[in-house]
């Protein structure tokens, strides 16, 4: 399997003249929150006292699930392909939101079951068209995994060789909140119970249909099994590239920004691969699918905003980009006690 | 005093209309969250489907208080007159925020206790030089409120005619945290143990001297009062010349962001003169000030962050603009189901 090798980002001097950097910035001590902790952890990624955002990307990541077959999902599976469409005419929510921040949209066909035109800039790195109906086998194999590992850590590099060093990833792929909520359940031992949320729009009988499938899934896959098992079994193809994605952009000292209850999902997977990914990622947005706070509790995450989205495609994290922008713009813009004339008051 | 007459905004015909624009944008239903929410205030503050946000700017008002005299601050008097001055080299948290969203930032003098340098864009409404101490007397006349009043309806009708239509309201002013916590007990009937906090920084004892100085002056001004008489007895010039602003902003149709704990007490004392003001407020931040959570849940306010900031200056307000400007964006920006060939999902 494809090896990603992540430095911690802990260094007690460069962490330390960060703090005194930001306590002589005029402000009393700790008056800027958690813009300050924001400012710190972007100084220990990029290893300076004045970092910088440059080139932001969203790179939103598309498959389809076979679990879908089993009607788990409130959206039919051609919203899938119909949504990237939507994405290339800019008429989409992950669309204003990248124009109003400044980011850079890469539309990355991981696995949707249909022809798309590439000719009009989806980046294609199709791995199968959809994972295997994951109620009766392993919806990937392990070849497949690295497939998507590699290609996914091939997607970063092309931004980073293009001056990016702070990346969203999003996803699109119905039924990818099923998928999610066993990694979850597999990978932290939380009941399923737990983990199960209403996906785009589900209630009522739909949503106990949707628990009961997912249950026997998980029955279906008893006994002991490696992360790499259990990312294969349930996996989305466009989730196991944005792992892929996640621990390369660690390994290059980029800052990494998670979307919501599915890309959470993502970088707990991640960190099961190599801990340490974990120091580079800022928790965007707060969802309210269902088990999203649990599993951000359990990383000890706490998410910028909490707006009750639940769109995926990286809106959540391109929302929260202008707060990290924030942070960065204070340690580099605001003034000192001792240049400014102003009595230290504290 | 001077009179405001605000309209409701209510109207069912372009609410109904509103929430069906929304509803037809390419997204699950509510998948948006707070961003449809906002979207569905300001067109209803705006009359309109098509709202926009124009010229920003961040009025930040500055004052001193008597009750300083006190020593119920952590920061001294000095840090008012100090901070404007770094407020006009452009050094402070205010300052990169303001640059950062596109808000013009001015700075009015409401009623500093020093000699200002007017000539630097600094707007003299200076009303007196600080309040007098509300531990023995009334901080300021009801002559005085009513100019305060008159002068904030002023610096919002400049900006009005400027072609502004969102404007935030933030303040310098050592001591202003003690004059809030008694507008906010007085004004709620919440007791006062629970409206009083840390301000810029104190603990231990110089907290409880704090507490106990506050409660003396609430006893020295027993018995029924009327909402002019608590707001002269305890408030800060540059806190009454903000209700007067929002009070005019509210008249004007414009959207009103509020900041942190002393806005938030502003809008409570404009919402007493004018109940219907508050529908036209957008909070921006519960901040970790004492009190703050509980006037906005008295407020059934939900700021759109939590980023424990505590500067004050129209921060947290300024911080939040870009979720408010992704709303109208949305709105604005947005493909529909039919016109983007999608399969309307619910």
């Amino acid at each position: 399997m494809r090896k990603f090798t992540i430095a911690p980002i802990a260094c007690s001097e460069l962490e330390q003249a960060a703090r005194e950097k930001i306590d002589n910035l005029t402000k009393p001590k700790g008056s800027l929150g958690r813009l300050e902790e924001l400012a710190l952890q972007v100084c220990m990624i990029q290893q300076t006292l004045s970092p910088s955002l440059n080139n932001p990307y969203n790179l939103l990541f598309a498959a389809d699930h076979g679990i879908v077959e089993e009607k788990v999902s409130a959206s039919p599976k051609e919203i899938t392909w119909q949504q990237i469409s939507n994405f290339l005419h800019g008429g989409a929510g992950i669309n204003f939101l990248c124009r109003q921040h400044g980011f850079r949209l890469e539309i990355i066909d991981a696995g949707v079951d249909y022809d798309l035109p590439y000719e009009k800039g989806i980046i294609d790195m199709k791995v199968r068209r959809g994972t295997r109906n994951f109620l009766h086998e392993d919806a990937m194999t392990p070849e497949e995994m690295n497939l998507c590992l590699e290609r996914g850590a091939q997607c970063v590099d092309r931004i980073h060789a293009a001056g990016c060093n702070v990346v969203s990833f999003g996803e699109m792929g119905v039924g990818n909140t099923s998928a999610s909520s066993l990694w979850m359940s597999c990978l932290t031992g939380i009941p399923l119970e737990q983990c199960v949320g209403a996906g785009s729009g589900l209630y009522g009988e739909a949503m106990t249909h949707k628990f009961r499938v997912l249950q026997q899934a998980l029955q279906h896959f008893s006994g002991e099994h490696t992360v790499e098992e259990i990312l294969c079994r349930f996996g989305g193809l466009e989730m196991m590239m944005a792992v892929g994605g996640m621990l390369r952009a660690a390994e290059l000292r980029m800052v990494i920004l998670v979307d919501g209850f599915i890309m959470t999902n993502c970088i707990l997977a991640a960190s099961r691969l190599c801990p340490d990914v974990l120091s580079y990622a800022v928790f965007g947005h707060q969802g309210d699918e269902s088990g999203h706070k649990l599993l951000l509790d359990y990383l000890h995450a706490r998410p910028l905003l909490n707006l009750s989205l639940r769109l995926g495609e990286g809106s959540g994290s391109v929302c929260a980009f202008p707060i990290l922008d924030s942070a960065v713009r204070m340690l580099n813009e605001m003034d000192t006690f001792a240049h400014a004339s102003i009595t230290k008051y504290f």
